[in-house]
């Protein structure tokens, strides 16, 4: 598979937004104002009854603006998308996201294969309908239609997000600005009467700015199942794939068919192909994107076995409870490494694994203990728990923390990935959401790092598996640089 | 049982901090600090090398003090503590806090018997050693000593909290006040030479400042399971108690042995014991505090049958599987009600269960359909997706909302819980806390709210079993005034 030139969606020259409105209230005007906030290319308003909207020269069609436009998101009433689609063809329109609903999804099949017809006459491709369409940071694409005021948007990351539902991709993107969550891009999908999930995997693959891919499924369209998963095989190996895949229980399966119509399917069917092809499944939202934060942050696990470097004793006794639930393991230390451990903490410290480095510990104890625990080869990965606010702990740990872990991992031949739980407040996520910038994903508690390492862990397996660890590894450390 | 007399620990008089240092790197100067800050009563500070800290007059020794002093915190060497109390119970201290750590923690067993001995025979009773204390948002009592530079502090609320260890507990403190949850007290125990848990549950259970009990215990001590369990029997019919038990798996429990010496006892007993009690176990921090919001303002449910009402779609489905996984029910709606939602909601929502009322709904929508779902007698909870965001639904949802499911559950025989699911960012969560401060318990996730859902419902079938859930509703409905 070469990569499908989806391009036009992400990074258009210029965009023409038909149904622009003058009316705040709508749809039309919404759009075209967030579009109009970030957006860095030619914006063009369409709307035969309007000369000028938001201070933007208003024309009558598509094939009324005097330039090249290569993208035109539609919201106008659903019978005349097809008419819209035909003038966009016209006038050399590569692709349409299609925000109007009213198609399929209330039994307007005939409509829909219209729309299709017609795009593929003219080779145009279609995102939609009935969708929110797009928001790409760094080509400030943005075809949600809230009101800014309402809800925010995060900045440039390195997870795409593909959404089936578009109100529930809205309310994430809003959540991950909010968290300090980056992403690279989010599609809406909707009715899928064209670009599907599976075209977007090949498409992302090959994405330079994209390291992980999320996805919130309620069913892939009958006849396609074959396809997603042939998509997953050759995604899966080069990228990780997370799947948040609603419609789990027989109630589940009956509310998406009065959604989105999907078939959910028997679940585990799709637990069996997620299986198959190596995609790790998230139960829920914030486990989607705490797994995809550790994955775009930090290299795969080599193995299961999990270090705890923890300031307080309580949270990494629970820190092993929660990796021994996850399958993970928590092995003893060698005497060896217990010994080199000592010599360098203090004598109330526990230097078994937990290592407990306890509330009086300086910011040494850390760095010292995280170098001997990289080079034991005991452990294939850390959990670190820093309790930021005890007084021996200086402003500057997350540096020099950050610092000692790259400097190790580049003399490592494979990297140990480290994650860390900052149970906390405002003091504690200012520093862990610097260590997070730096690199290292910080979870609200060590259940949630538990989770994203056993992700870590389990991509590693599946890498091995279908042996592409090494490569993997090597390219994910020139992005990373270390 | 009475209720045992430990208000000396949380509402003194009179307080006298031992071991007060000039230090400001010196947890005696902490404790002096957090406490004058807050604290409300007289505070004696007792250092014999100063004559003012902080500027408070400085005694050399506790019975020095010309006044009553109720309670003295000590943060003394421990070799020293004994004689300290023994000054104390000659001054008529009823109570002493001991924050000195290097008892039986580290192997000094005969200290801690010699500590208690003297505590005994002059009728003082001892929270501690090796513990941060207390903290009681109502006094103003906080023994704690980190920086409050490096952390924040809760409110005064309904929930108490009981932690086995000091660290984890503070952090529970610093994220509380982050997050805007309330406390009534907070109590680390250390080493649980004299007060332990089962005292405190017999003490909390007859706190009209608390409505549910939440601990964290590692273990509780030899010879002392019997007491703990006929506490928890006497506690669970009055007032919920969710306990995170840590040492789950066998690391773990190696764990607590290098930590608090705790025995962790084998984790089925632990569960058994909880079962049997109708102690609610939550597997991890978040967990804990999110079923314990849910009982501190929502009544418990009469049954499992969960009704979701919802702006978004795709979050209908999850909250549906979320639901499910745990065991509720989401049912399907008779025609009637359907019929009655189908009359008040707009032609595109979904009048089945979940309840879409699309992302075109305004405040009505939800104000109706709630009443309608509430007045079925087809659920016995409501979840509870608003989408603040949509252009319909106006900044005032919250206080109508709000009013309507008081004024619905007033004419009801049983209330009907509710709580809410808002995923999303700052406008979201500006709304999102002005619900839970009226009463209706906010999650970032539907996973989140379905899991509080499913306490509520757990503990209304626990206290259906005990014969105690009229007598139980009849007063929460005391509490929350509806």
């Amino acid at each position: 598979m070469g990569r499908p030139d989806l391009d036009v969606f992400f990074f258009p020259q210029s965009v023409a937004i038909v149904g622009a409105s003058r009316e705040p209230t709508k749809v039309g005007y919404q759009i075209l104002y967030n579009m109009k906030m970030r957006y860095r290319g030619r914006l063009y308003p369409v709307n035969p009854k309007a000369t000028e909207i938001l201070g933007l020269r208003c024309y009558p069609s598509v094939s009324a603006i005097p330039d090249t436009v290569d993208l035109a998101v539609i919201a106008v009433p659903a019978p005349k998308v097809p008419d819209v689609v035909d003038d966009c063809g016209k006038k050399g329109v590569k692709g349409v996201i299609v925000i109007s609903a009213g198609f399929k999804e209330v039994g307007n099949v005939e409509l829909e294969r219209k729309l299709v017809e017609v795009a593929r006459k003219h080779g145009i491709r279609v995102i939609g309908p009935n969708c929110v369409g797009v928001y790409v940071p760094k080509s400030g694409m943005n075809t949600t239609f809230l009101n800014p005021q309402r809800m925010g948007f995060p900045e440039h990351g390195h997870i795409a997000f593909i959404s089936q539902s578009g109100a529930f991709g809205v309310a994430v993107l809003d959540w991950a600005a909010m968290r300090g969550l980056g992403l690279s891009k989010f599609v809406s999908l909707g009715n899928k009467a064209d670009v599907d999930e599976s075209e977007l995997l090949d498409y992302l693959v090959e994405d330079p700015d994209t390291r992980v891919i999320t996805m919130y499924i309620e069913g892939v369209e009958p006849g396609k199942g074959r396809q997603f998963m042939e998509a997953l095989k050759r995604t899966t190996p080069r990228k990780p794939v997370v799947v948040l895949k609603s419609g789990r229980s027989e109630a589940g399966a009956r509310a998406i068919a009065s959604h989105t119509g999907s078939l959910a399917g028997a679940d585990r069917v799709y637990d069996a192909v997620f299986k198959q092809t190596g995609v790790i499944r998230a139960m829920g939202m914030e486990e989607l994107f705490d797994v995809a934060v550790a994955l775009s942050l930090q290299p795969p696990a080599k193995g299961r076995r999990v270090a705890i470097l923890t300031v307080g004793g309580g949270s990494g006794v629970m820190a092993t409870d929660a990796c021994c639930d996850l399958g993970l393991e928590v092995p003893r230390l060698s005497d060896a490494t217990v010994e080199k451990l000592r010599k360098v903490l203090l004598p109330i410290a526990s230097p078994y694994n937990p290592v407990d480095v306890s509330g009086s510990a300086r910011d040494e104890h850390l760095t010292e203990s995280v170098e001997i625990l990289m080079k034991s080869g005991e452990i294939d990965a850390i959990i670190w728990i820093p309790y930021f606010m005890v007084p021996g702990i200086s402003e500057q740990i997350v540096e020099k923390f950050v610092e000692r872990v790259k400097k190790v991992n580049r003399e490592l031949d494979t990297p140990i990935p480290i994650v860390g739980a900052a149970t906390g407040g405002d003091y504690t996520w200012k520093l862990a959401a610097k260590a997070e910038k730096m690199g290292i994903p910080m979870y609200l508690s060590v259940e949630r790092a538990a989770k994203a390492i056993w992700a870590l862990a389990k991509y590693g397996e599946w890498l091995k598996k279908r042996g592409t660890f090494e490569q993997y590894v090597e390219s994910f450390r020139k992005l990373i640089g270390y």
